[in-house]
């Protein structure tokens, strides 16, 4: 069986309002950030099927003799609720990593191997290169793997013949129908799994669709239209873990239930109040005011995060240093340090974005100009795609 | 008749908890504030009445015959409920200020001829000399009109007799009852009526009370037993209206009712915790726990200041400065420039607290090292008084 080559990318992802107030209950905005993760899929003749994923220095090739013989005993196609744990089993025996906590390559690789194996172990398996490369830092919350595995589960479907390949011949990029998105996010979270565990389901919701989702008790709900948002994205680089932030609200919600409840109640209504503001944004004239509340509910919402105890003195220094510029700031994520995004306005000009990311930079962190709300999962014809990551991938 | 002559002082009050929630149905908590107004009476034999207001630049004396005219003609000492329109009308014809708003000075000789013709002008009236010394600021919300006013309270009705003067040979100061401390507070807020035209009666109140009062749906209830607490509190010097800001505040609760309510829920359930904590330090040996306690309320409180649009850059400046230092600092009051209040700990020591001064004075602010929930309204034997405050009022 030869493939088609084909050239893939999806978004990562930010937590606009919501984060933690969503483990209590309350409504939580996920949006697409524009960062994204780019997957090449190449044919090859060799017999041999290779990854490559040079921002985390992973390089691997295999005979497709040796995969041959990992394939799962059933045909399990059409049933992916569930793992295959037959398969998770025996493909860790095969990487030799059987015990603990995957790194991130290994977990990179499994996820490959899995839907890899689990789409095209049945019938006639293609020898490929696939290469990726992402403008997402990884391990900082912004949903890196879950843009991985929705390039691979779209990538893979694609060669498969499983959905179609969407992009026209006259077109830059290509997208697919709800009913194809559906079956690449369900692949793409069997990736998730298996590289987090137990993940929420957020983030490949979120690479898949792009726009804006509504998470709530665990439900995911796509947001039919929302406008892009010109941001900066920030990663103060300060380390976190999200389990000790959430023991932490946890515990301060334990300590002054009176104080901390209308908090997280007064954040759901922020979500809420947000999603509104968005949704006006696209059936009515865009205008100052759309941007005031949006800027208003960033400021309320950060300071309502760190009542609640997820603040860090590396988040205040952002929203100060982007404030002075007159740009509002909040943590997005775990908090703690880890990420902010700062909205810039439509009339906000390039020496203030320029400037802003210069003294953000001076004080050690890592600064992108982006946009969140852009579009999920799709195919691009090569000279859609800026050089630099082309030339990235065409090393492979 | 001839009076005899007398020392006393009134605390200023500051809000710890509670400010703006309180016009919106929640609980303040109002302290005293240990900077104080100290006045002196002092008997004359030449048929004068004087009063010396060095504070405010006011030094006015009237002969014994000039305020015999206006005496209001019905003995209303028994009704102090209400201003006597007439005798207040009758006064400002006699200092020409008939039109539109008093200036400090007016106001301020206003309430004094208001007190003394009310208690004296139906008996025999006595020649004397009142000056009147504050450690407070004036106009900064902190209570410099109510403990005048209460001063003014206390000296005239010891020297009518309707009190006794509460001073024993042997002691430094002197206390008076409940029952007259609520004769002075009655006719403290009298003269704050003058001089402010509808005070809530919460400043008086600590001005004669002292230590702590709750203050709930226009109820005062003073709380029996708290804590001296140690503390900065400064003056960021920028002004600020109470009017424009309380009325910033329901904008913006009109504006997101949804996300502002429950911040006022939480402000209320601040007051209530700290109201706890500090009764519990009354009652049981104080920990580090308890401050922690206090700290954290303070923190929060900041913030959801912020949220409801009181916050200044001032006030981010002084949290910031005195965080440096370890120490917790919100605004007091209307907020939007105006007073903070910085927590010092048990153990905070004197480096710290010069240091942290000199800090905020290199801003430009004012600052001074002191106590809340201290006596309010006492009588002094003089050599009880700090020498710089007995030289001011013994040039008069």
């Amino acid at each position: 069986m030869e493939v088609r080559d084909c050239l893939i990318s999806a978004p990562g992802k930010a937590i606009l309002h919501g984060e933690h107030a969503v483990v209590h209950g309350k409504v939580a905005l996920a949006v697409s950030l524009n960062l994204r993760t780019y997957l090449k899929l190449k044919a090859r003749s060799d017999g041999k099927v290779c990854i490559n994923l040079p921002n985390i220095d992973t390089f691997v090739c295999w005979e497709l003799s040796e995969l041959k013989q990992l394939t799962s005993s059933s045909d399990k196609k059409e049933e992916i609720q569930r793992l295959d744990a037959e398969l998770v089993k025996s493909l860790r025996e095969f990487i030799g990593v059987t015990n603990g906590n995957l790194d991130s390559s290994a977990s990179a690789i499994l996820a490959f191997l899995y839907i890899y194996l689990s789409l095209f172990g049945s019938g006639d398996m293609p020898s490929l290169t696939v290469s990726v490369w992402s403008e997402l830092p990884t391990g900082a919350g912004l949903g890196s793997s879950a843009a991985y595995s929705v390039c691979l589960a779209a990538a893979f479907l694609c060669a498969t013949g499983n959905i179609p390949t969407p992009l026209k011949e006259w077109e830059q990029t290509g997208r697919w129908c709800q009913e194809d998105l559906e079956l690449i996010n369900s692949w793409a979270f069997q990736g998730e799994k298996i590289i987090h565990g137990n993940p929420s389901g957020v983030d490949n919701a979120v690479g898949t669709w792009g726009g804006m989702l509504r998470f709530l008790a665990g439900k995911i709900i796509p947001l039919s239209r929302v406008p892009l948002l010109r941001i900066l994205l920030t990663n103060t680089k300060v380390p976190r873990s999200t389990k000790v932030l959430v023991a932490r609200v946890k515990d301060k919600i334990n300590k002054f239930p009176s104080i901390m409840i209308p908090v997280l109640d007064s954040v759901d209504a922020i979500s809420c109040a947000c999603e509104k503001v968005l949704t006006e944004m696209t059936c009515e004239p865009i205008t100052g005011d759309h941007y005031n509340i949006l800027e208003e509910l960033i400021d309320i919402n950060q300071h309502h995060l760190n009542v609640i105890g997820v603040g860090h003195p590396s988040l205040d220094t952002l929203c100060q240093v982007t404030a002075a510029r007159g740009l509002h700031s909040k943590l997005t994520g775990a908090g703690g340090g880890g990420c902010g995004i700062t909205l810039l306005r439509p009339e906000t000009d390039s020496t203030t974005v320029q400037g802003t990311m210069k003294d953000l930079r001076d004080r050690g962190y890592d600064c992108w100009e982006t946009s969140i709300g852009g579009p999920g999962v799709q195919q691009h014809f090569p000279s859609s795609v800026k050089e630099e990551i082309m030339e990235v991938l065409n090393q492979y």
